[in-house]
């Protein structure tokens, strides 16, 4: 665990300021995020879905890398608090022209930002960006990681955590499996660090060796290679997405081939506990990595994740612009 | 005429739930929304074009198939309602991940949607949303078709009817013609079936064979192969778009040659009555399908149509989002 | 000088009506909208960055070329006036469809459009759209060039005389540098324009002879070919940024040729008076047309431009709107 004074998420109070990666943020600041997604929960089932906390604040999305599903969650976050939002699809604009990443992000900061909502190919682009504005002495500009490279997908851990809670209360006695391509999901990797933050009873990841990475055991998980066996006696299993590239590349031999053997189906959840709960943070391959029972079953959470994930989003938003 | 209790488009009180189709809706839902549309008209003369009838509402806007002009019209016509408006390109998004389209619908209805305005290259699309949102018992979200395939454009129907209606005042006197490309047109059908149920006194479609569909006198309709002789008489000429692609294909030798047969010219315009008035769905083909002396003369009124459009648009969905 | 009676940013009563070039613009005109901007500057510091001077108003981004940051600075400023913003990438949509750039301009006012931003890749299409609107009587709808070809970017003008106002107070006694590409640039007309205009004491033009526009004397600069005698004593220097496109063209040998001669050092700074301001419009090319030394030293002031450039470009809109 980081030192709470030199974690580049937290200001000099040890209050959260930028939302980066779970990985080093205390469990109190976990808890106080999921404990206030709670309150927001409420505001989307309103007649008029909005509350003023953002009003007149200037949210950027900027987007370096395309992803107009997580886009959307900030989107409406944003707009659900009152924000004004501006989607800047930086793929097509000045960093095409040769601007560095900083110097588009000084422009923006110019122009008044208040938050970005940063997604990025590399691993690190938000911290680099992050940094930069406690460097230039912009503390009152926020950050938040929508995804950078293989490395972390914050919000989308914390609501999977936001989900658990929901369905399963307390961590200490869960049985969680992560099962899939562990390898490149940044998905995982966020997972992991909140489960373990929260003091999980026991987090296995399960998948085929090509899809593990090396040394995965360190990060305090157990590794199985088969399904069955993984998800043994579990409360919670989080599927992950198998990207398409993957699916006819080197590691594996072929999505059918992959879904006979790490394919989510009826028979193989039975092996977990009978009010296990199935995840997956979407978009869903149906037939690759869960079978369309599973996807639709009583036991799937996949759309109560989808709703929590904005509560949470919301979350987050308002805690980083009241600090 | 469909059974009202079967409709889909309408709810267990016989009110409308979605927005599909023309076919099949009362001729009292289609008054009602023109009726409403009316009111509309004065809000976008005002100095502060906005109402807040649909405030803290989320509305998307879910292209399948890309259409700035249309979905421009759906934007204004969402943000004069106070609606919080999310475009999503879906062409370039998680469909094209692989995700169906119901679990993209999924995914939006669990992010709080209000509202789907859809438009898909597929005819039926936007029925299946409708369908799936029933089975699922969200009868609280609603569903504006944009345009399907060459199935229907609602909106386009209602608003050329709204148009008809302010200049001609009654429908059972007046001849109108419907001129072009039937066959590949949805702007037609929905014209077509809304001038019928509203007791339109003769409705003509004018065009060559090829650019007909088969068996179109079943839809209640005259069919001309003459433009002049078409239009003889009209007090309405609804030109359509000619689709670039259709203009070298194998239906049609050439946009000129077309032009000479079926462009609509002041001349060939003197055959219909002398305040017959001349509509065109845009975007026009100046020299195509209408020549420029027509499109800027006295008798068009090409833009009246864009603007009573919006007006439409704000009344379909405040009557929806009201039901 | 233009007659103030026929400039066509003018209405009948000499108030701004469009911004579409400075060239004609009268100084009274340019004084009143760096004054507005002024209070404009202090919204943006605020907790609630907004002002309701344009709320219901519909301002529509027209861009025929693509910029993503000009037409971010655009739709910040509209919505700090609480405007309803439509975007419309206008290369993707109706105009690839055949139709003409007077036929979508009328067809987005009767949509009851209230203000144009265009950016347009071709010399006067903002006039024409704002000659057109003359024509047809709307006189009610406001055009604002943000780009044409190589003519004029307005704004970019008004900021940059912002800037120089805020640091160096009065024109009369100022030596002022523009350096660079001047031959391809709109920026460098609308400076030398607003520079005369509000009666600079000297005006040049620094550039190799290929990147130089003939007769550009008559604009009321001397010309320099040598980067250090360009700056020599001035106050303020305006670095342009080189196109990539011209970089390895016929025009120059190459980008790193052109810093030898042309990119702003520290060193060559030291020429200009020891309290000089360095401006550029963004983005930059590090290490091309500027060192990033400079770039981030104590002159600079790129960073404030883009702060000035959003309270400028809201007090034009609320000018336009105003009048």
């Amino acid at each position: 665990m980081p030192d709470r004074a030199r974690n580049p998420q937290l200001n000099a109070n040890g209050e959260l300021t930028h939302l980066l990666s779970i990985d080093g943020l205390p469990p109190d600041v976990i808890t106080h995020i999921l404990n206030t997604a709670s309150s927001f929960l409420e505001v989307s089932d309103r007649e008029v879905k909005k509350v003023p906390l953002l009003r007149g604040k200037s949210v950027f999305n900027v987007f370096f890398e395309n992803s107009t599903r997580t886009r959307t969650t900030f989107e409406i976050a944003a707009k659900r608090l009152s924000a004004d939002v501006i989607n800047l699809d930086v793929a097509r604009s000045s960093t095409a022209k040769g601007e560095t990443l900083l110097d588009t992000v000084d422009n923006l900061v110019a122009m008044h930002a208040d938050m970005f909502v940063v997604r990025h190919a590399a691993s690190g682009a938000p911290y680099l960006i992050a940094e930069h504005l406690r460097r230039v002495g912009r503390d009152d500009v926020h950050v938040v990681n929508a995804g950078d490279g293989r490395h972390a997908h914050p919000t989308q851990g914390l609501l999977d955590m936001y989900t658990i809670r929901h369905y399963k209360k307390d961590f200490t006695h869960l049985k969680v499996a992560v099962v899939g391509d562990i390898l490149h999901s940044r998905v995982a990797r966020s997972d992991i660090h909140a489960l373990t933050t929260l003091g999980t009873g026991e987090v296995r990841v399960v998948g085929p060796k090509t899809l593990l990475p090396a040394l995965v055991e360190k990060m305090g998980v157990s590794v199985h290679h088969d399904l069955r066996e993984g998800i043994e006696g579990c409360d919670v299993i989080i599927m992950l997405r198998l990207q398409n590239e993957r699916m006819n590349g080197a590691l594996l031999p072929s999505a059918s081939e992959y879904f006979r053997s790490y394919g989510l189906t009826p028979e193989t959840l039975s092996a977990a506990k009978p009010d296990a709960i199935v995840m997956h943070p979407g978009p869903m391959n149906r037939g690759v990595e869960i079978d369309s029972e599973v996807a639709d079953g009583p036991q799937a959470v996949i759309l109560p994740q989808v709703t929590f994930g904005i509560a949470v989003r919301m979350a987050v938003m308002s805690i980083l612009a009241g600090n």
